[in-house]
This record gives structure tokens, sequence and C-alpha cells, in this order.
């Protein structure tokens, strides 16, 4: 990925700016915090590649992918507070460090920066896809708050909510990467199903690694979800096959939310027991494969390459 | 004000459909809560009246009134998040009734919504505005946040907190109403000056409200400001004159926290002791005066009228 080293630092060099607030110091307190917390820069990245793809030589790609790694870090903010996380990439959250009031604030403060960053582009398209992503994110994580401790969440529900909270930001980073190149429209579709794929997979790969040995590696503690009596893909597929007994314990720790020591093992085993990490694993991959094939009618070239990449190495977390 | 009550039942109109959400249905329930509580459309009047005091004719005005009101109800669901409240417009919270997640993502969902209506205008000077309006009233909060238990906060710093936290919102809101309409500079210049005074004498009215004895009446509990230990003027007024045993009464009931029954009554004697709160109104008076002013050079007629009744409507409030 170094194709993207000169204008990743840009980025960076954008963020780290615009993050910082002169009339308020805790701002750039928290929002230091965060980027020294470094992160993988997934969505930027994707906005910088879709747009050199389609042959963009303008500055504002820069503007784009600071935009949609601000709506990121705004978005990561507030969920730490929703779900009272007290960890992140391996260190303790901002709610944690400081307050939830100061979470919730700096949230919207930089949701405010993403608007003005990509105000500055001029492009009322890339204005319209980024405002309509935004709206879908809070719509998403909404109906997951809602579905949350709820064991009639189906499939269908789990996958709107990740479409919304996850992957209509992807979507929105690679389609504004065309966009803003003025690319045919047939490309920047490809680019938006690419996105959308890619995110929905990512969101999968990220819940089931909740639930599984190498989630420690990334910072993650194991459990949260099950902690959080959040409904994802590998419990909705248990719950599924579920026995009555199964059924009844499934309704006291996700419902009730009585939990003791030895649930998530007992949890950790009935996902076993359905084969449903590995179910769970295989919808990942096959919405990874969906992504590259979105891609089929972009000419090939080395910055195509590192997206065909990226979709394998979402799926690569999980094994 | 039955100028505009057509339009302001557009605006209405706007605002309930907007407010809606097909995907996830708690947002409805809790923004129809926000709605039937009311409100006084301050803002979108003040979007309203400048457009059409400008000679507009479009559409537009209805929206961009509609997304100043978005804004505002947005940082409301934070703000009563992140003061704890309990009441608001004489109705149980939104965090109450529901949870502080549902506030926070809801207010992140309207957020978002304000963006996608300003961004319907086509104006890219309006939304230069507003973005900016929107980044300057996270910054107001987050330093009224820091400034808070802080008994060293000066007039300045209050006035800082104030003229993001609501000021900025006010004179966008008067802004725009000028821009869309595509007035001469000075009366757009004329249109902000007016706001930025009105917002600023709104909110020292707001917080002299919160000392006095009609704060009942408006819905709200008196004494808000002084549990959640915030520097505002009254108090900023009282401890710049305070005795070594008065200070000593402050730093126990505002730097340490440690009030108990008696400590509001207390305060009230100092604040009438040192006339902060006559000395406190008569700066909000002055601000209403200036935001009179303001509006010299523009062409008197009705609406003219309205802006100026609403000046004194503002301070009309504290007597």
């Amino acid at each position: 990925m170094s194709l993207l080293n000169d204008e990743m630092n840009a980025v960076n060099q954008l963020i780290g700016k615009r993050m910082a607030s002169e009339n308020a110091p805790r701002i750039p307190e928290v929002t230091k915090h965060l980027v020294d917390a470094g992160g993988k820069r997934l969505r930027p990245l994707l906005t910088l590649a879709a747009a050199k793809i389609c042959g963009y030589d303008g500055p504002y790609h820069i503007h784009l992918a600071a935009t949609v790694e601000f709506i990121h870090t705004a978005t990561l903010l507030h969920d730490d507070v929703v779900d009272e996380s007290a960890q992140r990439r391996g260190r303790p959250t901002a709610n944690l460090l400081w307050d939830n009031q100061s979470s919730v604030l700096v949230g919207d403060y930089l949701f405010s920066r993403s608007f003005q960053l990509m105000v500055e582009t001029g492009n009322l398209r890339v204005l319209d896809i980024l405002a309509n992503a935004s709206a879908t994110i809070a719509e998403g994580e909404v109906l997951q708050l809602t579905a949350a401790q709820n064991l009639k969440t189906s499939e269908d529900t789990y996958f709107k909510v990740i479409r919304g909270k996850t992957a209509a930001l992807f979507s929105a980073a690679t389609q504004v990467g065309g966009v803003i190149a003025n690319a045919p429209e047939n490309h920047i579709e490809a680019l938006f199903d690419y996105g959308d794929a890619l995110g929905i997979s990512f969101q999968i790969v990220d819940d089931l690694l909740d639930y599984s040995g190498v989630a420690a590696s990334l910072g993650k503690n194991i459990g949260d979800d099950f902690r959080e009596r959040k409904l994802t893909l590998p419990v909705i597929k248990a719950v599924a096959n579920a026995t009555p007994d199964e059924k009844q314990f499934w309704e006291r720790v996700i419902e009730k939310g009585k939990q003791s020591d030895g649930d998530l093992e007992t949890a950790l085993s009935l996902l076993d027991k359905y084969n449903c990490l590995e179910d769970t694993k295989e919808q990942a991959i096959a919405y990874a494969s969906q992504a590259k094939s979105a891609l089929t009618n972009i000419p090939d070239s080395e910055l195509k390459d590192i997206l065909l990449e990226l979709a394998d190495f979402v799926v690569s977390r999980a094994v």
C-alpha cells in the first residue's frame, strides 16, 4: 500500500490539524488520545484508492478521506458511551479516561468538523452521499440498540443493522472517491457495491472475533457483545437452533441479562455445537468475494489490487 | 407573527416528516416526544423572518428553518445527557423516559438529518455557515463542561461559552436567511450581528431565570445550574465580590460539589447581596438593544418589526 503513502500522510496531517480546537482545550486532549491509539485508517484508504483508481488528480480526496475518518471517530466516541465500553484498540476509552460528557460533545465536534471538511470540496453530490450515510449510520445504531436483548432478532434485522452502522460508511467512502473523480456512473456504482459488501464482511468478522480466541491480540475483550446482550450473527444462529433448554439459557443471559461465571463458556460451547462460528465465517468470506466481484468492470491496476487485497485482509482477521 | 404562519406550518410539516425513520422505530418515538413538547420554534422563526425581510421568494428558507431546529433539537438531546437532566419544557427528558443511549444516537440522527436538509438547498455558502456553526456549538459545550466547577471562570470565558453554545446558532439562523435570499453583504452582516446579540441576550436571560422565581412557570427547575455547578453570569459576579467566608462557601458548593439543604438559599441571598441578578439583567437588556440597533440599516417593514419585538420578548422573560 506504499502507493498511497504520501497521500495517507497528507490525510493524517489534515486530521491532526482539524482535530484541534483553540477554544476548548479538552477537545485536543481527547482527540490526541484517539489519534495516538492509531487505528487502521481503513476508511480513508478506501477513499484515496477509489479516487486514484478513477484517475483523480485534484486535492479533495484528502479532505474526503479525512471526512470519513472523522465520521468514524465520532461514531466510535458515541458508541463507547452507548456500550459503556472500557477498552478500545487495547487502550482505555475516552469515556473512561475523561467522562461520558466529553465523549458525547467531542464526538459532536468531530462530526461537525467532518461536515466542514466535506463542504470544502464544493461538491454537492459528495455532500448528499455523506449526509445520507451519516443518517443511515445513526439509524443502524438505534436499530442495534433496540434489537439488543431481543432474541427474536432475525438475520434480516442483523444485516439491516450492520449495513447501517458499518457498511454505509464503507460504501460512501468508496463512492465519493469515484464521484470526486468524475468517474463514469457504472464505476461509481461498482465502487459503492464493493464498499457495501466489504463493510458487511468487515462487521461480520468483527462480530465473529468477539467470540473467538484471536480477539485478545486485537485489543478486544472476548465476550463484550455477549455481556452487552447484543444479538450478533453467531448468537442468532445458535438461538435459531436452540433446544428448549438452550432457549431458556439464551433467554436468561440475553433477554433477562442474568449472567454469571461460566455463562460465556456455555455460550461458546453452544456456538460450537451448531457450527455457528464456521457458518458465520463462511458468510463473511462470501461477502468479501462479492466485494471483489463488484470490481470486475474496473480496469486492472496496482490500486485496484489494493482493494482486492483489502477484501482478503478483512476476512483473514477471522482465521 | 401571523405574517409567518403559513411558512411556520410548512416548517413544522417538514420537521415532522424528516424526524421519522422507517428503519428504526425508536427514532420516531423519541422525536415525537420532543415535537409534542412544543418549544418556541424561535430559531426557525429567525430564519424565516430574515429570508423574507431580504425578499426571498424561493422554497429553501423552509428547509433552512427546519435545519436550525434540527440542530437545536439534537443539541438538546445531547445536553440532557451531559447535564443528566430529568426535565425539559416541563416534561421528563428523553434520557429519563428511554435511556442515555437513545438520546445520544437519536441526537446523532437528527444532526445528520439537519445536514441532509441543508444540502438540499444546494447553496454552498449556507452549508459553510451551518457547518461552522455546528462546530462552534460543540466547542462552546465542551468549554462549558471544562469551565464548570471552576471558580476562576471569568466573564470573558462565560461569554465565549454562550456565544458558542447558543449565539452561534441564532446568528447562523439569521445569516443563512439573508444568504439564501442573495441579500446585499451589509444586510447579511446586520442579520448576523442581530442574531449574535439576540442569542447572547437569550442565554443570559436563561441563566438568570435559573436563579429567579419565574423559572417554575417555564417548566424549569430553579437551581439546576447551581446543582450542576455551572459558572453562569450571576454566580461569576457573586464570586468576584465574595468575602473570604463567601469564597469558602462557593468553593464548597461549586468546586467540591458538597451541597446540602439551604445552600441554594444561601447562594440566592449572596446573589441578592451583590445585586447580581439585577446586573445580569442589565447586561441582557444591553445585548437586546444591541440586537435591535444592528438592524438600523435594514429597511423598515412588518417583518423587521417581528425581529425587533423578538428582542424585547427575549428580555421580557426575565421580568
